[in-house]
């Protein structure tokens, strides 16, 4: 729309060459990331130079929140820094407080991430959320922050206001993982809980590039402010073909019921073709690093349904090894994360969206990657329809 | 997350070959579509097997609407069915007239396409909406007509609010164009009024492949709901690189002010390389054809705003022939959409809501037509940080 020099027309059928991939974009680089990626290989994956599951078994939250935000862990005095300028994010802006109890009630029949992309609106409404295109790479990252501090508030807002319950107010004395179960419940966690679903949310940051994050760097590439992006990384994540559900895994514990049922219940399921939740994974080849991880955070925990769950597992690897040979199947990272979330005190209905609050780290980071590159991702289409113009029928 | 066949891996780093691409996947098909395409050699665009021209000059709104989802233009009994299904859906539902002041109040500072997708969210959830995954493509198509009659409901509501008018109940009687219209002012607009703007509305239906459809479509490769998908199509067209705004032309005009100072105003942009609003396309290498039509709207109208744009047009493409020849610069939608759209009484900032209220047709059809696709659309990211695993440093 300028009189400036024009980009190069992209679409099919507009007069330039096109480029045919293989369906879905299966293995086509659309841009380049020093955020990190996964090995299904090796069962690896990292965010920028380090181990994921290193990182979130030797460091805080908020430590990989900078790293990926800024590019280092922080030092000492950088990590009190960091802490003292997110906690009072998390906060509620002015009418939020007023828009939640209305969006909790017609939040009923929407998917909770949807939800969360409205209060999220809201609250960039309220702070006056502008175009990445229009700010400098620290206003930007003042807005992740910003958003990161808050969605803890939003989801625990939005759930107990959905229940009738009157909210809890942050905690910023609380590291931001241990506030968010301390503002679920009221209560604040135990130790092995509040350090359990901070590694929980460490291993959830980033995970190689996929459907959400590829949207939310979709609509980044366009200029539009870091709210819309993470609402579409949203809307693409609620989606039944995007990832997994770590209540449905205990859904299958709770069908089984007892370990006596183990056997006959996995070997019906395997036989028919049903799914397992829980096992399987597009990616991994080797066991989901992610559930070994949460696995062992679980055994340290401990408790009948998580000596239940080690079980189910055992079994269900073994069938699968027996009626299913070379078929690389093993425990992703749902099985596991649902147990540990139930463990720490979250409802099932939470937990994706506990998924998508630590996923906003991630996101946040590629979008702002993303807006550092001037480039619209804009590809193209190839109409098979009738030739046009036909002519309009009268009316 | 199923013991059923795994896609393949699909990642860079994952182990597969990988494909190199131009930048913004700028000519790569990632579609075959029956929705339409643009001719930008020609100055041509259709919807489906018809002229998008011919269509906005023979049919109204509620045809093409009924072209795009179901494939083909109403007969006079079709129509009157149409009608009769469409027009009780303007009607908001119930926790909505609660959550709409509330959102107007906090969404002063949010951009307003980010604001509709935050009451469409609740207007979603009021209705259940469900993941396209578990739908037929009738009730696909049934969610996609509830949305597009609503939107215009809760654009004009959101504005009236947000200025403290009490809001217009729709009128069931009118047309979906005329309407809109009446919702926003409070009066049935005048026969040409509504015309023009519908005019305008069947035009901005849709426009080949772009960052939002694209957007959208991704969306819905993940099986989400509808609404989910046209939220994300919503953030990314609210971004400055994705599109046009037509207030901007009107406000260049405001600009210059009088006839007399055109020429000076003109030539002092141009020779500085400045925008002029208005002008120019990234796909059209002739005169933009929804331009042509919408200038004789506005000259059917008529007044002497319409002959001061047109002077102003007939002056910029003199001087531009004269100081940048061969450029191929020509006016493009936004100018003419300014003019038609301030014609026919609506505020300045409802231009790009307006755009998008037509728009939310394309996007939904190319929603469906996605959605009857199962393969999720995730390309591949090449990471190009510092080798990995270094060693995480102590906290």
């Amino acid at each position: 729309m300028s009189i400036a020099t024009e980009p190069a027309p992209s679409s099919a059928g507009r007069g330039t060459q096109t480029v045919t991939v293989p369906r879905g974009l299966s293995g086509v680089v659309v841009t380049e990331t020093e955020l990190g990626d996964v090995r299904g290989r090796e069962g690896f994956y990292h965010y920028r130079q380090y181990s994921a599951i290193e990182l979130a078994q030797r460091r805080t939250f908020e430590d990989v929140w900078h790293l990926m935000l800024f590019g280092e862990l922080p030092d000492a005095t950088t990590r009190a820094a960091f802490q003292a300028r997110t906690a009072p994010l998390r906060h509620l802006p002015g009418s939020l407080a007023e828009i939640l109890p209305a969006l909790a009630r017609s939040g009923n029949g929407a998917n909770p991430l949807s939800v969360l992309g409205a209060a999220l609106t809201a609250a960039a409404g309220e702070r006056g959320i502008r175009p990445l295109y229009d700010l400098t790479p620290e206003e930007r990252r003042a807005d992740a922050l910003f958003v990161t501090a808050l969605v803890p508030t939003l989801l625990t807002t939005l759930y107990r206001l959905g229940r009738g319950l009157a909210p809890v107010e942050p905690r910023d004395d609380l590291p931001h993982a241990a506030n968010y179960l301390y503002m679920m419940t009221g209560e604040a966690p135990r130790p092995e809980q509040a350090r359990a679903i901070e590694q929980y949310l460490i291993s959830t940051v980033d995970h190689g590039f996929n459907a959400s994050t590829f949207t939310a760097r979709v609509i980044a590439s366009t200029g539009a402010d870091l709210v819309a992006c993470l609402v579409g990384g949203l809307g693409a994540l609620s989606g039944p073909l995007h990832g997994g559900a770590p209540s449905r895994a205990l859904d299958t514990l709770d069908a089984i019921g007892t370990p006596d049922r183990i056997d006959g219940w996995i070997r019906e399921r395997v036989l028919t073709g049903d799914r397992i939740m829980g096992f399987g994974h597009a990616v991994y080849r080797t066991e989901d690093p992610r559930s070994r991880m949460l696995r062992e955070i679980a055994e340290g925990i401990g408790g009948g349904q998580v000596d239940f769950a080690v079980e189910v597992e055992k079994q269900v690897l073994g069938i699968l090894a027996e009626l299913k040979p070379g078929r690389e199947l093993y425990t992703n990272v749902e099985f596991y994360a649902g147990v540990v979330m139930e463990l720490c005190g979250l409802p099932r209905e939470m937990f994706t969206p506990t998924f998508a609050a630590a996923r906003v780290v991630g996101w946040s980071a590629n979008i702002l990657e993303q807006a550092a590159d001037s480039k619209i991702i804009r590809p193209a289409a190839r109409y098979v329809g009738p030739p046009p113009p036909q002519p309009v029928p009268s009316a």
